[in-house]
C-alpha cells in the first residue's frame, strides 16, 4: 500500500478502508510514512474530515500502536474522566479519591500543563514524593489494590498519537475535531477503561470558545467511544473565570483537599459532584444522578472519600500527612500577597485566560513543553463573578518567589478582575449533557 | 513569517499576499520551510485551490527562485512554445527552426522524457555531438547570434520547481492545476522569453485526457502569463494517436528534418505550422495567421529553414551534416523489422498509449528518471487512423536492438493497430485556439 495511493484517496473524499487508515498510523509509529507523506494526509483530513467510523477505526489503530493497559484482572466496571483543559481545573484530584471511594475503579492517565491550560501531572507532584511514573503493570496492580492510580503517559501508550501531534503543531493540522477526537480518545482507551466521562470545557479560558464547536466535539467523541464499545457520556462545562478559587499545584491540591473535605468553592464542588454521579452511574454502582449524587457526598461527610486520597498519595510515594496539613506539607511561596480592591462593587468579570497567563508569569505553568514548573507559585482566594466587595477587600492572594513575577502578575489579575454597579447573573455552571 | 501562519491561513481558504506566497516558494528554496510544511501547504492548495493573481505569485516566486535568463540583450520579440507533452511529438525540432528562420529569435528550453513522454533533449542528443548543457551565457549568445537555442534545464532554473515537484510526486499532489502552471511557467518565463505559444495536448497520450481539463489548463496558463506581462497564446491538440509516424530519439529526429524539407506527415506538418503562425503573430514579424503559415511555407520552400536547423546543430557541436544525410549521420538500430498487416481494411484506431509503451519497450524512452535511452530504437512508418492498408503491408517498421525487446514490442504494436472495414472520420486535430 503505497503512501500517496492512500493520501490521494483520502484527498479526493473517498471512503478509506481501516487498512488504509492502518497504514497511516502504522506509518507514523514506524517511519514507513515520510513526515511530509504524513502532513499532507493530515491536511487532506482537516479538509476533508473523517466519518464516525473513520475516526474510530483511526482511534482504534492509534491506540494499537503501542500497548493497552490490561485491567482485565481488575474487578467492576473501570470509568476514567477526561477534561478537555481549563483554568483551575483541579476536578481530577477530588474527583478521582470520591468516586474510587464509591467503589468505582479509577484508572487516570493525564498529561503535563501547556500554556494556559494547567496539568494533572504537574498538580500531584507538588505533594513531596509523588510519583506519577509508574509501571503499567505497577499502575494496574494499584488499581486493583487501592481502586485508583494517577500516572502519567507512558512512551509505550499510543506512540503514533505522539508523532502526529508533534506534526500537527508545525503544520497547522491541530484544530481538526476528527484528529483532536483520534488523540484523546485513543491515549483514554489505551488506560484500559470500560468507560468514560468528558467533560468539555467551552469559554474564554478553554480551547472551545463557544458551547457550539464543544458540543460537536462531546457528540464526535461520545460516538466514537460507543462505537468502541465503551460506556460514554459528556458534560458541556463553561469556562469564562477560573474553576473554584485558586490556579496554581501546590495551592490547586490544598483546594482538592478542600473539596474532599465538602469545604471547596461552590463550583468545584458543583462540576465535581456532576461528573463523580455519572462516573457512579457507567461504573454501575447507582442508576439514578441524584442519588449517586447523595452518594458522593456521603463519601465527602463520613471522610472515606478524603481518606481514599490519602490511599492513592502514599501508594505512589507521596507525603500522605498533606491530607490533614495541606500548607505544612505543600511547597509554599515565599511572598503571598493580597490583592486588594482599590474600589467596591459586584466583581462583573474575571476572565480565565488572564489569570492563567498571570499564573504563567508566576511560574507556575509552562510557555513550551521543555519548561519547569514552579510548584508552589500562583493564585487563591481568587473573587467570583457576581460578589459583592468592598474596597480595600482582598480580591485574590498571589503566591510569589520572585518580584518581578509578582509585579507582572499583579498588573495581569487587577486589570482582568472587573468591579462594577452592576448586578450579574452568572449562566450554569453545567449547561449541558450528552448521554 | 511562521509557515504554520501561512499553512494556516491557505487551509481556511483565505486569500495570501504576494510575501506569504513568496515565504512558501523561498522555503522550499533555502530549507526554511521543512518538507512536512511545504507538503501540508501543497495539500491544502490543492483542495482550497488558488486564484490566478496567486498563481502568478507563485509563478513569479518560483521562476525568481533561481537564475532568470536575461535575453535583453538580444533584438525582437523573443518566443518560445510549450506541450504538455504526448506520443511522437518532435514538433520543437523543426518548429524551432521554422520560426527563426522567419526572424523571430526562439529561447527553448526543454526536458527529458519520462514514461509514455518523449523528450526534446533526448531527441536532440541523438544528434553525434549535440551539446544540450550550455551555460545560460552561452544560450543568450547563441539566440543573439543563430536566432535559436535548444538547451536543457539548468540547476539554477527554478530550483524551487524542482523541490516542490519531487515532493508533490510522493505526495498526492501533482494533478493540481495551479501548482502545475506554476511548474510549467515558472521554468518557461525563466528562459527569458517575451511571449508563449501553448500545445495542450488532450486524449489517450496526453496528460490530460479530455478537452476540458485541456481548456482549463490552458486558460489558466494564458491567464497567468499575461498576469506576468507575457504575449500568450495556446492551441488545444489532439493526443489519441501518435503524431506524425515516428516515435523514438534518432527516427523523430529524421521525421523533423523531412518537415523542415516540407515532405513530413501531414498532421505534423498541421501542428507545426499552426503553432509556428502563432509564434510570428507573437514575434511580431506578422499580424494575420494566413500569412504566417505561407511565411512558415516559404521558409520550408526555399531550404531556410532547414539550413537554420542545421545552423543551430551546429552551433551546438552536433554534426549538421545529419540536414542532409539524416540516415548515414544519426544511429540505426540493429534490426529495422515491418509489422505486416493481417488483414486489409481501414485503421481504426491506433493508441497513442500502447504506441509509447511499445517504444519504452524497445528502450526508446525512460520508466524511470535515471534510466538510459537507447537513441537509435523506436518505430517508423506508422500508419494513420483512416488509412487503408492491405493484408501483407507493413503498418510500421520497428528498429530494435535487442530480440527480446523487439518481440515484445511487436506483440504491443500490433495489438494497438485496430483493422476494421468501417469507414472513420479522423476529428480535427487542432481543436481549439485560446488567445
Amino acid at each position: 500500500m503505497f503512501p500517496q495511493h492512500v493520501i490521494a484517496r483520502k484527498r479526493d473524499g473517498q471512503k478509506l478502508s481501516a487498512a488504509e487508515i492502518g497504514s497511516f498510523v502504522q506509518g507514523a509509529t514506524d517511519g514507513s510514512w515520510a513526515d511530509y507523506q504524513l502532513s499532507a494526509m493530515l491536511m487532506a483530513i482537516y479538509l476533508n474530515g473523517m466519518t464516525t467510523e473513520d475516526v474510530a477505526a483511526y482511534t482504534d489503530a492509534m491506540m494499537n500502536s503501542g500497548v493497552v493497559a490490561d485491567l482485565s484482572g481488575v474487578p467492576g466496571i473501570k470509568v476514567d474522566k477526561h477534561s478537555t483543559g481549563g483554568v483551575g481545573d483541579k476536578v481530577s484530584l477530588p474527583l478521582a479519591a470520591m468516586v474510587a471511594a464509591c467503589g468505582v475503579p479509577v484508572p487516570m492517565i493525564s498529561g503535563r500543563g501547556l500554556g494556559h491550560s494547567g496539568g494533572t501531572l504537574d498538580k500531584l507532584e507538588s505533594i513531596p514524593g509523588f510519583n506519577v511514573n509508574l509501571s503499567l503493570d505497577d499502575y494496574a496492580k494499584q488499581v486493583a489494590e487501592v481502586g485508583c492510580a494517577l500516572i502519567g503517559q507512558t512512551k509505550d501508550l499510543a506512540p503514533s498519537d505522539k508523532k502526529l501531534y508533534a506534526l500537527r503543531d508545525v503544520t497547522a493540522t491541530v484544530e481538526c475535531m476528527p484528529l483532536i477526537c483520534g488523540s484523546i480518545m485513543s491515549k483514554k482507551l489505551a488506560e484500559g477503561i470500560d468507560g468514560l466521562v468528558l467533560d468539555v470545557k467551552f469559554g474564554r479560558g478553554a480551547f472551545m470558545k463557544d458551547i457550539d464547536a464543544a458540543r460537536e466535539l462531546a457528540t464526535a467523541m461520545v460516538a466514537i467511544g460507543r462505537a468502541m464499545g465503551k460506556g460514554m457520556t459528556a458534560l458541556l462545562t463553561a469556562m469564562d473565570q477560573p474553576l473554584g478559587r485558586a490556579v496554581g499545584n501546590a495551592v490547586e491540591v490544598a483546594e482538592s483537599i478542600a473539596c474532599l473535605r465538602g469545604e471547596g468553592p461552590e463550583d468545584l464542588m458543583e462540576v465535581t459532584y456532576a461528573l463523580g454521579a455519572e462516573m457512579l452511574l457507567l461504573g454501575k454502582v447507582e442508576t439514578d444522578l441524584t442519588k449517586a449524587r447523595e452518594r458522593l457526598a456521603q463519601v465527602v461527610a463520613d471522610g472515606s472519600a478524603l481518606t481514599k486520597f490519602g490511599e492513592i498519595i502514599a501508594a505512589q510515594g507521596g507525603d500522605a500527612r498533606v491530607i490533614e496539613d495541606p500548607n505544612g506539607v505543600l511547597p509554599q511561596a515565599n511572598q503571598k500577597v493580597p490583592l486588594f480592591a482599590s474600589r467596591g462593587g459586584i466583581v462583573q468579570d474575571v476572565d480565565a485566560m488572564e489569570v492563567a497567563l498571570a499564573a504563567l508569569r508566576l511560574g507556575a505553568g509552562r510557555a513550551r513543553a521543555e519548561d519547569a514548573v514552579d510548584p508552589a507559585v500562583g493564585i487563591t482566594d481568587l473573587v467570583k463573578v457576581g460578589e459583592t466587595v468592598q474596597r480595600g477587600q482582598p480580591l485574590a492572594v498571589i503566591h510569589a518567589n520572585d518580584d518581578e513575577a509578582w509585579a507582572a502578575a499583579e498588573v495581569q489579575l487587577r486589570d482582568c478582575i472587573k468591579i462594577g454597579d452592576t448586578e450579574v447573573s452568572v449562566p450554569p455552571l453545567i449547561a449541558e449533557r450528552i448521554a
